[in-house]
């Protein structure tokens, strides 16, 4: 018996854990010091009450013979497909409900898309990024090439004429460094994937952080983005359902490779390998997209948005480079004095008592670079910017 | 760019589709006549009280500030493993927590696993069987072999020494056909893949039905299986979870392959491309294995087993062989008069009204074969075998 040898390829993942001990070290040498984390990509405010109302009359039904729901319907539920076909109508994208497939999140989704490729296709991954683009493809043996983000380009690689790919993953706005596409920027992405008859897996998870609507926030506001690009989103930050799990992926019915729908595959693979997601957080998740529902978590938006314009100000004042932070939930911001990312971590951490995320743990491109997030409460933001001044 | 060309070796799942079509023909010409459903696998009992009031409490607590949940632990909540934990400890099995991983259900763990797997891999399939094994091999490209159930082996084939298979799928009570493996048979199964160096996958999804304490419950309760098997279980049927969607997946710290623990694979999997369950999901599960919840799961189990005993009756009085349907909620019987499996599907559904599944459906050993599910409400399962008995 063999197994996966490509997962020995893969680097242990020790980011997190490795921030977590320095954490723990420090608050172990310092009891008095209140850390605050900046860290962590994890929303902090609760369901809204549309959300909470919606999932208790759903758990409720479930309870009760004439109202109980088994096995739900392929995709997910015509209420909620409809739902989110509503929200791409106001983007001013048609969508039918049949390109909708409703998921536990848009991880899951970007991981399990590979299924229905090939192995051999050649993938172009942003650098830095979201470590599972990265890590997927290394399990599914494909050949990655990167695209470096860096100053220079703002963190927005573009096209590179002089690379075929087959695959091509985008995520706008981006996770880690804020940095959002304009439509000429996308419509150079979506031209170059059609003359390489590559297909764009676009990651929109962020896009509800976009206030300036000249930005885009879905690919298909891109002339043919329907024949070359899969769309991913999660309601995660959108409505704070990191621990409620929903999501949804967009596989335009025109979207043929090989001469294959590839939403006909995608569908194969989620019926034969997946089962739905439970009709209480369907229904809660359905509850998003009402205007009482939509007003709530616009309202949570607004508070993490304000947070990231404390964050920028700071930033500002200071004289700091970053990207992010205005159409975003993440300030990615330059390490100062030519700190490495884990040189500042730790500088910050000891002397603001702040922690963040280095950037080096989102890839090669990330050295020397800050990952900061806006989810925190209000006033440990305000206490963590306090603190960065006087470092001044 | 390529696609997965191994889908172009699916046969289109149309199972379900045909029966549904010939039912609503048969409906459209007979419009009076009632049609009674015991095909699809699907419970009908609502949620037991303890998991409504338990995912009423979780509901409530996501949505304030001071209780809410982001993003879970990785294998899923300790509460949940732990309880899973001493669920296996009363069957006299120790499994540790971080042996136990919470996902959404067993189809998808039964599909994912391949990952962790080489596509060279012999895998030895049943026929019939669930079609997900064989669907998912086709997918990741493995050599299939089949070993074939029928009667005279009461649709449990035995290990073949011919065949040196790197991963074995068993599924005890099995679905299609109600069978259980005893201790002996299922030890020569242990015993082959340990020779083989192979794995055993074990779905023990309908595990809750089995009634005789001389049956195994969990293959774990092999000597030596700890070393060669993988245990997916599920809520699904369990405590009436179809549409809630918990299971989980024993993969022992023990159980090694090329030098590398499947366990420390799965999870690496599972972190990267997997985020977990709901927390209000979690939670009802975690009823489930409470006093009160399993007592209150037993007695729908009691319900289904009691369906169970009034068809496998009114076969026994008919004289029409039959397995399953003892501790099992499947039962799975030859079709009279040398009738192939849809010509009986047809005669069932004009002559008594009553809907089951063709064998044929799940391989070409369930040709001449047909089950029946006792997942309906008592009423319709009686007035069924009303209309069984007058066929004589």
């Amino acid at each position: 018996m063999n197994i996966n040898q490509h997962f020995l390829n893969l680097n242990d993942s020790y980011l997190f854990s490795i921030i977590a001990k320095k954490v723990n070290d420090y608050k172990a040498a310092n009891p008095d010091n209140m850390i605050i984390r900046l860290g962590i990509g994890d929303v902090t405010l609760p369901l809204v009450p549309a959300v909470v109302e919606a999932m208790h009359h759903a758990v409720s039904e479930m309870g009760r013979a004439e109202t109980f729901r088994g096995y739900g319907e392929e995709q997910g539920y015509l209420f909620l497909r409809q739902a989110v076909c509503g929200y791409y109508a106001k983007k001013g994208v048609t969508i039918q409900d049949d390109e909708v497939f409703i998921s536990d999140g848009a991880k899951s989704d970007l991981g399990n898309i590979l299924d229905i490729f090939a192995p051999d296709n050649t993938v172009l991954i942003p650098d830095p990024v979201y470590p599972v683009y990265v890590d997927t493809n290394i399990m599914a043996g494909c050949n990655i090439v990167y695209m470096n983000g860096n100053a220079d380009n703002g963190f927005l690689p573009q096209p590179d004429k002089s690379i075929r790919p087959d695959i091509i993953y985008l995520c706008s706005p981006n996770n880690p460094t804020g940095a959002v596409y304009n439509k000429e920027q996308l419509s150079l992405w979506v031209d170059y994937a059609l003359e390489n008859n590559a297909v764009i897996l676009f990651d929109s998870a962020y896009e509800i952080f976009i206030r300036d609507a000249n930005l885009p926030t879905s690919i298909y506001q891109i002339d043919g983005a329907d024949k070359c690009a899969i769309e991913f989103c999660s309601l995660s930050k959108m409505a704070g359902f990191t621990g409620t799990r929903c999501g949804y992926t967009i596989v335009p019915r025109s979207l043929i490779r090989s001469g294959t729908a590839l939403n006909k595959l995608w569908l194969r693979r989620q019926t034969t390998k997946f089962n739905g997601v439970p009709y209480i957080v369907q229904r809660g998740a359905e509850a998003v997209f009402t205007g009482e529902g939509f007003a709530q978590i616009q309202s949570n938006i607004d508070y993490y948005l304000q947070n990231a314009r404390i964050i920028t100000d700071t930033l500002t004042e200071l004289g700091t480079w970053f990207t992010g932070g205005i159409n975003a939930p993440y300030i990615w911001l330059k390490c100062p004095d030519s700190m490495s990312s884990w040189e500042f971590f730790d500088y910050l951490l000891e002397n603001a008592n702040v922690v963040g995320t280095p950037g080096a743990g989102f890839g090669a491109g990330g050295e020397g670079f800050f990952r900061l997030s806006a989810f925190g409460h209000r006033e440990s933001v305000i206490t963590a910017m306090k603190n960065l001044r006087k470092l001044k």
